[in-house]
C-alpha cells in the first residue's frame, strides 16, 4: 500500500521505517521540501522510502498518517491540501499536548472535542481513524517487541476505513485479538486524555518501552 | 485493620464487603443515620459490618475511604471532619464525573488539577492515595475475578499511606507485582483522566468487567 506520513520526528521516522519494512511504499511529508531529517531517513532506509512536502505525501498515499505534532496538526493538514486527504483514510496518531507550562503537559481539548474530531471537521472529506497515539513510537512500530500481549485501540466514524488500519497494524504485527475498536470518532476524546496517565507510567516505570493491555472478565 | 468507607453507593458497599471477607472491620458512612442502603448491607455482611454518619464512619476508621460521588466528595468529607482524617491514609476511589451534559460523562479537573488533590489541599491533615477508580466495583474487590493479571494504581505524597494502601490491596486479592505506584498525588490526574477511555472500553466491551494491564518492554 502507499502511505503518506506527515511529520518527520520520532514517530513519522519510525513508523515509515515499520510500513517499509512491511512491504509497503512510504513517503514522509515535511513543510518544505529538502527536510534534511527526512532525507537522511529515506537513505537510510532504502528502496520504499521516499520524502516531499506534506501535500506532495498526502497526495502519494492512499493512506495518510498524521504524526505531526498535535498543536499543528490542523496547520500542516491545511497545507497537505483538503484534497489530497478528499476520500483517503486518515490515521491520525498524533497528541495534542502543551507543553507551555513546563512538564508535564496538559492535553487540550477544546470545548471537550479531541484533536481527532477537531481534524475530522474541518477536513470532512477525510476518514479519520484515531489510533496508535497511546504508546511510544518503537512500541507502535514493533509491537512483539514487548514480551506479551497488549492492545491498539480504534476510534472512528468510517467503518471501511478502521478496516483499513486494522490491515495496516496486522502487517506491523499487531494481533488481530490486540486491536481493539473502541467505537465512533468522539471516543478518540479517552483516547488522547489517556496521555497524563501514560506520561506518569513513563516516569514511575523509568522508560517508554511499556503498553497497556485490556483484559477481559 | 478498622477501616470507615464514605458512601453507600455500589462501590462503596462492595469494597465494604470485600474488605469484611479479608479479616477488616468496616465502618459505612452515609449522609445521615439510619441510611436504608448502609443498614440492608450491614445486615447481609453480619459480623465485622456496621454503619453510621459519615463522621462516625471517619472517626472510626484507622484508614478512611472515600467513596463518595466525585462532585460531592469535599462536602462529605467536610460532613466527616477534618479532624476524624487527620493523619489518617484517605483512599480516595472517586472520579469527579459531571453527568449534567448526558453521557458520556465529562471529567471535571478544575485548573487542571485532579480531584484528590484538590481532596489534599481541602484536608491537609490527610494522607491522600488515589487509588482503585480505574475500575469497576466488583473487579477492585475481587480482582481474581478476571482471568489474568491487571493492574491497580497508587498515586499519593505520603511513602507510609502508600504502604498501608498495598496492604489493603493485598488482603483484597491484589498480587504486589499488579500494584503499580505511579508517583505523587499530581498522578491522580492521569487516574481520573483515564476514565473517558474506561467509558469507551465498557460501552465496546459491553461489560464494565474488565481492567487494564501495564505491560513493561
Amino acid at each position: 500500500m502507499r502511505i503518506g506520513i506527515l511529520g518527520t520526528g520520532v514517530v513519522g521516522t519510525t513508523l515509515g521505517t515499520g510500513f517499509v519494512r512491511s512491504g509497503h511504499e512510504v513517503r514522509l511529508g515535511s513543510r518544505t521540501s529538502g527536510n534534511e531529517k527526512a532525507g537522511q531517513w529515506a537513505a537510510e532506509v532504502g528502496a520504499g522510502a521516499s520524502t516531499g512536502t506534506f501535500a506532495e505525501a498526502a497526495e502519494f498515499g492512499g493512506v495518510v498518517v498524521n504524526a505531526t505534532g498535535g498543536l499543528v496538526s490542523i496547520e500542516a493538514l491545511t497545507a497537505a491540501g483538503q484534497q489530497n486527504l478528499a476520500g483517503k483514510p486518515l490515521l491520525d496518531v498524533a497528541n495534542p499536548l502543551d507543553f507551555s507550562g513546563g512538564f508535564p503537559p496538559r492535553i487540550v481539548q477544546d470545548d471537550g472535542r479531541s484533536l481527532a474530531e477537531a481534524i475530522q471537521a474541518t477536513f470532512p472529506e477525510a476518514r479519520v481513524v484515531k489510533t496508535l497515539n497511546t504508546m511510544t513510537a518503537a512500541v507502535m512500530a514493533d509491537p512483539r517487541s514487548l514480551p506479551s500481549d497488549h492492545s491498539v485501540f480504534l476510534a472512528g466514524d468510517d467503518v471501511d476505513a478502521k478496516q483499513v488500519a486494522t490491515t495496516l497494524l496486522g502487517s506491523l504485527g499487531w494481533a488481530p485479538d490486540e486491536i481493539v475498536d473502541v467505537g465512533g470518532l468522539a471516543s478518540a476524546r479517552g483516547l488522547e486524555l489517556y496521555l497524563p496517565l501514560w506520561l506518569s507510567l513513563m516516569g514511575s516505570l523509568g522508560s517508554a518501552t511499556f503498553n497497556i493491555q485490556v483484559v477481559r472478565g
